[in-house]
């Protein structure tokens, strides 16, 4: 993997992101091509309920798209989002999250004076 | 402690602040005066290498400041920043490191095309 990649990684970690969370990332940037629990669980030879587990909270996070798709099964398959698209994405919620928290502060010290 | 002092807590937990850090933290706002190492390490009951440790990783994040004085014995105290200070801090960290990832992200992907 690129150095650019590392340095996502990095910054991913210090989000909070899971080491298995991001094997997977890693896995579906690798395949680029949807992939079901079952297959992801294969490759990385970890539990399905580890493997479920993570991929709902990346999924929640934004980081994999998924879509429900019915071949003789009915169920989900994942993709990674571009790494461009997770860095907007993490940006985003980022600042807003700060920003209220900021708004918060201010009105609370102002209430307090 | 308020609901807006939680939030700021969840925030910086999930920036990856651990828990003594966060003990640090909220201790130093609420003395809102220098305290030395020793004192934060009475205060809270934990190992000196411990509070030393945190207590330095808390002011490389620039949520702590510190100042050298001599009383007697050399050292430093350490201060809380203000919440809105440092939640500024972060988004400008953030962003600039995003930013930064984000321009290497596409001139990584211009070279390979």
């Amino acid at each position: 993997m690129s150095d650019v990649y590392e340095k996502l990684e990095a910054l991913l970690r210090s989000l909070g992101l899971k080491r298995t969370e991001l094997r997977i990332y890693r896995l579906l940037l690798e395949k680029s091509e949807p992939m079901r629990i079952t297959e992801i669980q294969r490759e990385l030879g970890i539990s399905e309920r580890s493997v479920r587990e993570h991929v709902l909270s990346l999924y929640r996070k934004g980081i994999l798209r998924r879509r429900l798709i019915e071949q003789g099964w009915l169920g989900y398959v994942y993709t990674a989002v571009t790494p461009s698209e997770v860095l907007e994405h993490i940006k985003e919620n980022l600042v807003k999250r700060i920003n209220e928290l900021e708004k918060e502060l201010k009105s609370s010290s102002g209430q307090r004076n």
